[in-house]
């Protein structure tokens, strides 16, 4: 699919170095448009821009930012405003394991700014810009775990619902002028995924239940401008299905919340 | 039921003034429990805490406080420290129609600190106080808008959203210690609600369809410390199963954002 075409020149993955970000700035590259990878990573992040200049035959600008400080987006709008946008993606997250209480403040306070503040920021800006020009193209990532609340890992399970309910209340205002997408995922083999998983069979048999980022970013663009909430994998969408029809909230949040015990 | 006994000596609800806050406020006052009543309208607390001090035999304390700026909480929390408190309950939201880009950036900050960043620093701080003393309940509440994202309403729902998962997630992790409960509502007859309504037979028919704050804080109390996560009424619990399980989340959202159309 020529993307470049239908949207613009240049797309933005906010939280691109590994996993589905990079999956995502892939995708978009191979539909001809240039990238601007944003991260903490500034070399991971030219060489990943690098590959996907030689391979696609695209532009790329990196952007060191990190999501948790509070004037993260400013310095991005200003690195960008030059450029004709026409896709944006917000991949970023930050959890901390722990009851809610337990956790230091400080904590709490860089999880709201990476995953709700920050956030909210890029796709309020890029918004404004494609619903001007009529043109463009949004994919936010949510999570399973805004699906059910997670225990022990609450703060990030609140705030991945959060990116699901803002996005796909949005994409119905935008539907026919930009196209919008909130993505839930379940467990996708990502470097951090990976170390967060147990050894031996528990971890295997994870690891053949869960997606690699890029079956995750085919089966998004395959249903972007079509489907505007889609839970990505089938093993995942009758996860949810089952949650939500077979369990009441508290059985779906003891389900989660058992994972961690 | 005497809940003065059960939880503790006073109970805080933070956005007390009418509605769904007076009734959490009348409702801990009959268990025993002295109220703190915190909210902008002094003058209107004030009659209130009077009102109930006197039907119930209690102790009140007013604070005012506006729940957009930005430290709000940490008056509160200054006012409330030598007080043997037992019970919290967030009732404060703010919204705002309109679509995403199209509303003033300040009202988004003003919407996250209501919604968000103030109940978060409420709910962390008495949760610490409540585990710590193995002691106290809390009934935050949510609204069907972040079950189905709410289009041209998409903050309120995403912090709605928000609000509902951390609580299920955190009443989860302190069950068994810490009674608490996300109590997810409907259309509710209050006075902002009731300014919202359409006039005529459209808007007789919302208010026959509508919950009484009283009624909803029968069925609140009636299931604290049984129930974590609580749909409050049984239409809003067949709504909410019809769109969970006949609907897709783009379906839903539809429906959601036809009321603003």
């Amino acid at each position: 699919m020529n993307l470049k075409e239908k949207y613009g020149e240049w797309g933005i993955i906010l939280g691109a170095t590994e996993g589905v970000g990079k999956a995502t700035a892939e995708k978009i590259a191979q539909g001809g448009m240039n990238v601007v990878l944003v991260g903490r990573r500034e070399e991971k992040l030219h060489e990943l821009g690098k590959e996907i200049s030689e391979k696609y035959n695209v532009e790329h600008l990196v952007i060191k930012a990190d999501f948790s400080e509070e004037n993260a987006a400013d310095e991005i709008f200003e690195k960008t405003k030059d450029l004709d946008m026409g896709f944006m993606s917000y991949v970023a997250c930050l959890h901390r394991f722990g009851k809610l209480q337990d956790t230091e403040w400080e904590w709490h306070q860089k999880m709201l700014n990476v995953n709700i503040n920050t956030f909210l920021k890029c796709f309020y800006h890029y918004m404004g810009i494609f619903t001007k020009q009529k043109r463009g193209a949004v994919v936010n990532y949510s999570s399973l775990t805004g699906v059910t609340s997670s225990p022990y890992n609450a703060q990030y399970g609140a705030c991945k619902a959060y990116i699901a309910k803002l996005t796909e209340a949005v994409a119905y205002e935008s539907r026919g002028c930009v196209d919008v997408m909130a993505a839930t995922l379940g467990s996708t083999i990502t470097p951090s995924w990976l170390q967060n998983q147990p050894g031996g069979e528990e971890g295997k048999k994870a690891i053949a239940a869960a997606m690699t980022p890029e079956a995750v970013a085919d089966e998004i663009f395959e249903n972007l401008g079509k489907v505007r909430s889609l839970v990505v994998g089938e093993r995942n969408r009758k996860n949810v299905h089952h949650w939500h029809c077979d369990l009441t909230a508290d059985e779906a949040a003891e389900y989660m919340g058992k994972f961690y015990e």
